[in-house]
């Protein structure tokens, strides 16, 4: 028996997020079908981030326990030559057998991009949130520096009556510009539900004129959803990396 | 009556191209229906370039005539509102009533894209060509200054009993590298059937090993497309610009 850790690019546009839900495909599902399919075992999946619909990722992590012979290694080349083309694993590997992709400590990095111009790119619309008034780069920067650090972020989220402890740190928040995109990155150890299309729709109305920067210290001290802005859609999210600091792998 | 020149961006994945045939629905059908419903009269537009199923635009250009009273800067906004997603015009102009916008001279640049790493990138797979075997960036630079200038292309196109006269101009064809994708930019008056992706091919075969730099100005001489390499895919290309240097605009 081995444990294998995959790590999953994918284009959330025609799925109902990661986890299996009984109304709309998964990639957990489709994961889980491929996997077992290939090694003719039943395998179920255990995803270390839970991607709503529509979101996509360059590196989720999925792990599995399993009995099949065929390398690690070997196991992202057989899997992507049966998963659809907008689902493709980056990378297979042996872990240890403890390892749990949700309970070890990781870093989390998160991309939500806007086009921000005056029409929207037919190429950039699944991966993108086209916004077209005018955006003030260094005003977001300004509010974005007031979110980094250790705080409570019961304002920027979508409540859940399962979490009651709300304090998150972010490691860092930056606002990135190329040519007509803006690039809001963000790492941290652990992130609240929609906590990061929160803060982009926060975000974005600061760069507006709607917030001002300064207003961000009280938002955050309300706890109060009600005082932040809008849920940013899911579409300009993605999951770029998680990073596990402790050597995982099996040697 | 005024003449009015659309810049026109789309993605191209699902169309038959742009002219319109019995089989599919093509660009320049969406575009002749919306003209049409929001100006009120029967809008045929002509197009600057005839592009072939799966690829896109960034900057193709489309001209019609019409006695609408919109004034024509207005109209982008108006037809963007009725035009799928994947298909968004950039600009909208009023230019002198003799403008045709294949019979003026111009310049076209298209930018072939390839992604060039061990695994697809799912948000990647409808805009770059994947390739996962090495490719030589150095030898595919040799091999494009060879096709520099004016010559007979007759090895790099799909033979057209039409067009006898195979001589063409690239004014630019440079190898640009970012991360995983390598862009094959080329510049020039004008281009012959499949010209731009068997370009591609060809320099794919070269970055691969397959044919080497200093065989380019054989194959040229030769005038014979079976020396050449094989077409690329039509989702790797884009025609990003097409620009008159002609002052077009009414003054």
């Amino acid at each position: 028996m081995k444990r294998v850790m995959l790590v999953v690019a994918y284009d959330g546009t025609n799925y109902c997020g990661w986890q299996i839900q009984p109304n709309g495909v998964t990639i957990e599902e489709k994961l889980n079908r491929e996997l077992s399919a290939l090694l003719k075992e039943d395998i179920k999946v255990v995803g270390a981030s839970r991607t709503d619909s529509g979101v996509h990722a360059m590196g989720n992590v999925a792990v599995f326990d399993t009995n099949a012979k065929m390398p690690a290694e070997k196991i992202a080349y057989a899997l992507n030559a049966r998963l659809p083309e907008d689902i493709k694993v980056q990378k297979s590997v042996e872990v240890e057998a403890d390892f749990h992709p949700r309970y070890t400590d990781s870093i989390k990095t998160y991309e939500y991009r806007i086009l921000n111009r005056n029409f929207n790119i037919p190429m950039f619309r699944q991966y993108t949130y086209f916004y077209h008034y005018p955006l003030d780069i260094d005003k977001m920067r300004e509010a974005a520096r007031y979110l980094i650090g250790k705080h409570d972020f019961k304002s920027f989220c979508t409540p859940n009556p399962q979490v009651t402890d709300t304090v998150r740190e972010i490691y860092e928040l930056g606002i990135l510009k190329n040519e007509d995109v803006i690039t809001i990155r963000v790492k941290g150890h652990g992130f609240l539900y929609n906590m990061v299309r929160i803060i982009a729709g926060t975000l974005i109305q600061v760069g507006g004129g709607k917030i001002s920067p300064d207003e961000i210290p009280d938002i955050l001290a309300g706890h109060d959803r009600q005082l932040s802005g809008p849920t940013a859609p899911a579409h300009g999210l993605t999951l770029m990396e998680i990073s596990y600091p402790k050597n995982i792998q099996k040697s």
